[in-house]
């Protein structure tokens, strides 16, 4: 939790990944995150890792921070109070973040009615109003097949829900850049976003598109090799999985000194007739090049392969199982300042991340939990709508609204 | 090319992906974003993908719409010039993104000399001063473990840089925070990222650490099914390959009507004594399933199958290879208003992407090539920095400044 968003509060319709990791990045930046949800939950508060009693960790770690106001969505009246919740408060108010179908009465020509200048946010699954998941854009862009063992040729789908990821960060940079825009000019907008175009685009960013339209080559699997240089994993004589790389030319030299290697490199060069300075040439030659540090690393422990690339400041990393890395690692714990220990009420005491990222003009506090469903209901329709006790009671005979 | 930010101008000092993408979001949102460069150009200027005459894909699209000053960093001269370029310029200016070493005159402390109110935003490897690329990150947090073939235990390295990607969105919305702070209250600070804490914190947020500590189990692999809810890869009668999902009832209830299997399925529900209602119990039958879906697949073409998937609104996708999505999809076209046609000098004339999202206050145009290195940099010198054409001349006849 860093303060640096303070003043800012963002109303929120959501599920699953992109719009909540969006606004969960504001809450936990500072800013005042209020998901809404049906009295029983949306359609990811049951998503899986779940617990032995069926609470959501998915849930949880993606609403960190947030307030939560449940209620009914059906009736006009929860959908006046979620208008006037999404539309009230001064500058601080009137942004609405969303992946809900934003039709009808949760459309932004809708409730731009009730306030002129609303920023409205609506991620969408593709550009023609199709449904898209993080699994089906993948399976579009091509990674599949172009990820895994070079001698397989079955698409591998990656578990790192990679687009949701980037289309929430993008959501987010988008909130922010409307709301510099209203600040500067007093005016509010609608922002729309398809995870379909992000995966889209970052295929352009990274040089896909131009490689195929210009080469006219498709780029095949590489299996664990990086790509246009020097980088693979490497077992160790004790059973020890690493990754190496040398992109730079100092990564390069770096290696070469840590392995002891400089001679049989200056051969292979003289053999082949290339400059391994050149990056691509390394990587042209990679098969060769990993030979030679193969029997290195087969035939030498982890612990003097680490001290040999340490020392020589190279570029590796260890492999871990995710039990290793939430067990042994000490940048999961308390050691490293981005986690926190947190109790989940439901779930139980455990490491939580903050933001990583660290800005020194605001002091960094422990991670705020995610809320309980409607946890935050009365406290919303008291101070921000302004709801007597007596209507608020009302409100939940009425079964309108719970928490 | 979106006019959202502008005004804001970001002074770039940077390499590879994080940082370079960074600003390239901001340029392509209408910021002023200046990279600097040796006269030779940084680390990263001959990556990979390139032309046959040697010309980065990776870089010209890293750096769309930037401007370049090229500059001898390692001389005094040099030195001024980027610091005056870094702290020139009243509201507008005071922004320095980078991935260098942050040291000696680069630093945030030396910066701040020159320019109280001064935005610094580093990118760094790990916390602890280390060395880190988007691979061994990946290595670290446990990825490779839990991505492949559930027959294959060999780790599998993920192609798509998606820590780069997502540290890249983490510090453009750090600077967007710190430049709202800053106009709110005048302050100036310093923002640190590491990579590394980026995907640590990911691990945090997407339930995997939670999972480990209060579970105390470890996910395996599970090969190209979803977790959690149903969704796998599925191969058609004439060969073509899909990924079909139901993670919410409606997508469930819609997959059954497609493939015409609602009495098979309650068929096993009953046999297993489990309501599929529940996405989890999919999950755990999700063999089962599968082969009810597959028998389906397995003997009808494509287009009767993406037919009756479209015809219920099913969430699925088709499997493309890089140089399908290319050359076949109408969603890198110009039919997608999020692409253009752009000359890209030395490389061709190819199809570039814009920024995403769209911002309904404005306009679209269409995406601006990367610079040819030091292409701005005698405009910079004599509009940005106030200096005479004979001064321009002489830095160019010392060998201070190129372009």
């Amino acid at each position: 939790m860093q303060n640096i968003l303070k003043g800012l509060r963002v109303v929120e319709g959501s599920a699953f990944i992109a719009a909540p990791m969006c606004g969960m990045t504001f809450a936990q930046l500072g800013a005042d995150v209020i998901r809404f949800d049906n009295i029983t939950g949306g359609v990811d508060y049951r998503r899986w890792p779940v617990t032995e009693d069926n609470h959501s960790f998915y849930w949880a770690d993606l609403n960190k921070g947030k307030r939560s106001f449940a209620v009914d969505l059906k009736s006009d009246r929860g959908r006046e109070l979620v208008t006037q919740l999404i539309t009230t408060g001064g500058e601080e108010g009137g942004i609405f973040s969303t992946n809900l179908p934003a039709k009808g009465w949760l459309s932004y020509e809708s409730l731009k009615n009730h306030r002129e200048d609303l920023i409205q946010l609506a991620i969408v699954g593709d550009r023609h109003g199709g449904t898209a998941l993080d699994y089906t854009v993948n399976a579009k862009v091509g990674y599949p097949h172009i990820t895994g063992p070079e001698d397989d040729n079955r698409p591998v789908n990656h578990v790192l829900p990679a687009w949701d990821n980037i289309a929430a960060y993008l959501a987010a940079i988008s909130i922010l850049a409307a709301e510099r825009h209203r600040r500067l000019t007093g005016e509010g907008q609608k922002v729309e976003l398809a995870l379909a175009d992000c995966a889209l685009a970052t295929m352009g960013h990274l040089g896909f598109i131009g490689e195929v339209s210009i080469n006219k080559e498709e780029r095949p699997r590489y299996g664990n090799h990086l790509y246009g240089a020097l980088g693979r994993d490497f077992v160790t004589a004790d059973g020890k999985r690493l990754m190496i790389i040398a992109v730079t030319p100092k990564q390069w030299s770096g290696l070469q000194r840590a392995g002891g290697f400089s001679a049989k490199m200056d051969a292979l060069e003289a053999k082949l007739g290339v400059d391994f300075g050149s990056e691509g040439n390394r990587f042209l030659a990679r098969e060769e090049i990993c030979q030679i540090i193969e029997a290195w690393t087969t035939a030498t422990d982890f612990s003097s392969i680490k001290q040999a690339l340490d020392e020589n400041r190279c570029c590796w990393g260890p492999y871990q199982t995710v039990r290793e890395l939430v067990e042994d690692d000490i940048d999961v714990s308390e050691d490293n300042p981005i986690f926190s220990m947190v109790e989940q009420p439901n779930i139980g005491r455990y490491l939580v991340p903050g933001q990583p990222m660290s800005f020194s003009a605001c002091k960094r506090h422990g991670a705020i939990p995610a809320p309980q469903l409607g946890q935050h209901t009365n406290e919303i329709l008291g101070d921000l709508l302004g709801l007597s006790d007596g209507e608020i009671g009302k409100l939940h005979d009425q079964g309108i609204v719970a928490g």
